[in-house]
């Protein structure tokens, strides 16, 4: 099988890959924009936008993509975003016409005020533009394989850490650099309270389950959200045990430290799972 | 205030062009492939597919736009549904920045199987080409108000009667069939049994909603779910006294004929509302 990966020098696609490589998932081809060291596998380095680099993307058995512009980034330019993050998905579930498309969703499908628990059945409302175009690729995906078009599955994925310092273009980047400073032994200003809560997930499990998405035989319309770990902030950073301080920034508290409980019985029932707990995801973040 | 009018010389858009011009709302600017006859107003003959039709249309101060390629042909070409469903109302909505938009939405949106009643907590799960990219929009809409690019409404349309016949296109063509049947004396075959429910309104209230609409001041991001009639179709052909008969077609029954309660505060609180009952409705179509 041909596995083809987009973003796949980015954070979760290096992650990816090797999850892919470990299980001996197929015959990999990585496709990024630009590589920052000669991969160990197939790869394309050039811009999906670009015909021709879709056009080799599309002739795999099997896709995963992870390429995406970031919500900070997404809202400050929504007709990059447009292009990015809905034109450049759409014409994926178009190019994959009777294989397997695996798209890394999000959960900023969800919106601002979010009702507890969120559930298999909560109604997403985005409230940001990459919310927005994460939610519309969604429906376009779930239509595409109600008509038999495509296969493969949508996953919302959760904050994922930890990211690289400095990964431009992410609100959520404090939820990583935490990470970083701990293990540095730097002073760090969380700007979010003790009491705020995430849902977290570290890029090993995260792509666990992207592979697993992508091996199962099971095509889903309606996107999936993935069982996150719910985690207070205080509780992380007393399990880093950095040197934290807390001064909030109440528009970061709302858009990634308000995430009520989460119950995913439809993602666990098909084999997806979360970190076993804060110090699980902690070892696998560092991994 | 320059008015312009997608789909001016459509059923519903001649409706709206009359509306219009007995509100002495504006300079009108009618838009449509073609006419039948030379209009009242000012109008462009062409495809809004063209960039310089486009611009034209977004040299308005507000614009109705109801120009769309129907449900049955959608579902037929899901690419040709994606230019005129989707792209079209994205360049629109970037078009029309800081002005008012005013979107043909419907209650397609709300996909195959439906709660009882509806009303406007009601997720819509599309369950069609057509729906999935009215909802894309709806959702597209709301973002680019929510971020102040745009002014104006996106409203869900029922089925509007009674359309011409042969109107291509239409699944929910027979709804509009069994009025022309019932005035000519034809013997018609009304495809879903008497006790099948629809959601309707005539093309002169529709109108005067859509005024309504783009004449307030107000914007709503979200979605506004029209007050329909809820009409059982034997009361329906009782009312016309055609000489009917019924055999019901089991997947028009299940897309046009069981629809629920439909419960619409927040559009009657904005000051939109139904035909006053069937006799209303009758009346209305035959106008």
């Amino acid at each position: 099988m041909r596995i083809a990966v987009t973003g796949a020098d980015g954070f979760v696609g290096r992650a990816v890959v090797r999850e892919l490589g470990a299980r001996q998932a197929g015959e990999l081809l990585l496709i990024d924009r630009a590589f920052a060291a000669a991969p160990a596998h197939p790869f394309v380095a050039g811009d999906l936008t670009d015909p021709a680099v879709l056009a080799r993307a599309c002739e795999a058995d099997a896709l995963i993509h992870l390429a995406a512009l970031p919500g900070a980034a997404a809202e400050r330019d929504p007709a990059l975003s447009r292009t990015i993050n809905l034109d450049l998905p759409l014409a994926l579930i178009e190019g994959m016409a009777g294989r397997r498309l695996i798209l890394a969703s999000s959960i900023a499908v969800f919106g601002g005020v979010l009702p507890d628990p969120v559930d298999d059945a909560t109604e997403p409302r985005p409230a940001s533009v990459y919310g927005t175009h994460k939610r519309m690729v969604e429906l376009a995906f779930a239509d595409a394989v109600r008509r038999g078009a495509v296969g493969g599955m949508a996953l919302r994925l959760p904050g994922i850490v930890a990211r690289p310092r400095g990964a431009g273009g992410f609100g959520s980047a404090f939820l990583s650099d935490l990470f970083h400073a701990a293990r540095s032994g730097e002073a760090y200003t969380v700007p979010v309270a003790r009491e705020a809560t995430s849902w977290l997930m570290s890029a090993r499990v995260c792509a666990a389950n992207l592979a697993h998405a992508l091996l199962s035989d099971a095509s889903e319309g309606d996107a999936v959200t993935l069982p996150a770990l719910r985690v207070e902030i205080g509780t992380l950073t007393d399990a880093l045990g950095g040197d934290f301080t807390f001064e909030e920034d109440e528009r970061l508290r709302a858009a990634f430290g308000s995430y009520p409980t989460l119950l995913a019985p439809r993602a666990k029932a098909l084999g997806f799972r979360a970190d076993a707990g804060v110090a699980a995801l902690i070892a696998a973040a560092y991994d």
